[in-house]
């Protein structure tokens, strides 16, 4: 694991996603094409792809080829952009810029923004049953991960959470309600990522089961460093201003619980989710790395 | 045919709906049980369930046993509510009521309304993949149904008719244009209707190519007397104001074409309709039923 280079390894993969993404999109042109326009420049605001690469790396840690389920990869970032763009919207967090360019709103109106978020969601279930991954895939195996991806979508999971999330804004919120929407808004997803790889990659039934666990850690951690940075980041390295939670109201785990409590929690979940892989080979490297760089980034 | 009791038919097969609807739908409750009470509100605000009474009936129409495919049956009734939901949005075509009750905006708020048709598009994925569903239907054809509902309901059916009806508000719209909205928007869903029903149903692909032809001629009927309905209907009947197209400056067939053209349109596509059920025995009544009241309705 001392010679595995992340960085390298996230830019191969990322620029993989990218392709996929470009090449398994529909085309803008004809009535409906300002609406395609809108679904690609989301798509392509900068985001790092951090949910398609864990699906991949889940993939390739059960013995899988992640080359045959590009589509679900590229599935499952439709569905992160989508919320992005809804949660967005005037009548959401209302924000103009989002990784420094123009929100969907921004650029293209309330309607069509909506109508984009919508589209991307609905093609996300498209690309599922892409006879790409039909042929790859057993069909049963698929219906499962359709399933999973669903569940962790929908009002159970990050909708649910962005639910709990916007009711509770300038509330006091206790330590469960906390868990409930970081674990539902950013955690439901990021878990699914792991799940529906293991299980479109073939694990075993032990192997899904584990790297579930890995991913529930994983999805916390990433919430828990993202409150921790907010507070005691640097402006600089973070590309955005520190506080914003506070300003915002919002809770977060370093005001419940104060800074070190937090970081404790954040090197337990680490733990949490190394202690996941003990039964994998080296083919889970890459998730034992991003585990460790979710927790010790500075950004 | 002429025994059949289409009022009768269409009561006992939407009490079923609801039935179905109200125990496969989440119970509101928790953090997130808002949107989960808007998602109810707006799926039990008096819709006429056209498309899942249409898609039991092309299952019966290839000999299938509709109580099998109830969650599919549902998961149509959750995109076309959603839809909806997002179409009476401020954003969109603000409407403050729908079917006389207060658009689920207006109850809810924006934010809320705008999550609880996300949730309810999400859902019908869930629905698509609950067991019940999984256990009496072969997976492949499962995900082969999924396929062409993702696509009727997304940027190449649904939603990209809702994209250029919006864009080409006020405007002037030609024939295929018309046609491109009135199919996509409307035709869509409904075409996906039948044939997910025949698929799910087990019907035999010439089976499922004539209820698909069915489908489309009844969609865009559908579209054509509606769009007739507000020129010459009776507004104690509809129970609707008339006049709202030509008022709101929308393109329509009568706008378009005239009435006297509208109205053999509209019979022409009737003809379509029965013509691609010529090989189906008595199990089409129903479908047949459909089609002929359809266009002779008068609300």
């Amino acid at each position: 694991m001392n010679n595995f280079h992340l960085k390298n390894y996230i830019q191969e993969r990322k620029q993989m996603i990218d392709e996929h993404l470009d090449s398994l999109l529909p085309e803008p042109g004809g009535p409906s094409g300002k609406v395609v326009e809108a679904m690609r420049y989301s798509l392509s605001a900068g985001g790092k792809r951090v949910r398609p690469i864990l699906m991949m790396a889940a993939c390739e840690a059960v013995g899988g080829d992640f080359n045959k389920i590009m589509p679900a990869a590229c599935a499952m970032e439709c569905v992160h952009t989508y919320s992005l763009i809804h949660d967005d919207l005037p009548a959401m967090d209302d924000d103009d810029l989002r990784r420094g360019k123009p929100t969907c709103h921004k650029v293209f109106g309330e309607a069509i923004a909506i109508l984009a978020g919508d589209a991307l969601l609905t093609y996300a279930f498209e690309l599922m049953t892409h006879p790409e991954l039909l042929r790859a895939v057993n069909g049963d195996l698929v219906n499962e991960a359709i399933s999973i991806f669903a569940k962790a979508a929908g009002v159970s999971g990050m909708v649910g959470g962005q639910t709990a999330d916007i009711l509770f804004e300038g509330k006091d919120v206790d330590g469960d309600t906390l868990a409930y929407i970081h674990g539902h808004k950013t955690g439901a997803l990021i878990r699914a990522s792991v799940e529906m790889g293991a299980l479109l990659g073939g694990g075993k039934e032990a192997q899904v089961e584990s790297l579930s666990r890995f991913g529930t850690a994983l999805g916390l951690a990433f919430q828990v460093v993202d409150d921790l940075l907010d507070v005691i980041g640097d402006e600089k390295k973070l590309g955005k201003p520190v506080g914003s939670d506070e300003r915002n109201k919002k809770a977060t785990y370093p005001a419940l619980f104060g800074i070190e409590e937090t970081k404790k929690r954040a090197q337990d979940l680490k733990n949490n989710a190394l202690d996941a892989l003990v039964s994998f080979g080296a083919e889970a490297d890459p998730l034992r790395a991003i585990a460790i760089y979710v927790v010790e980034r500075d950004r």
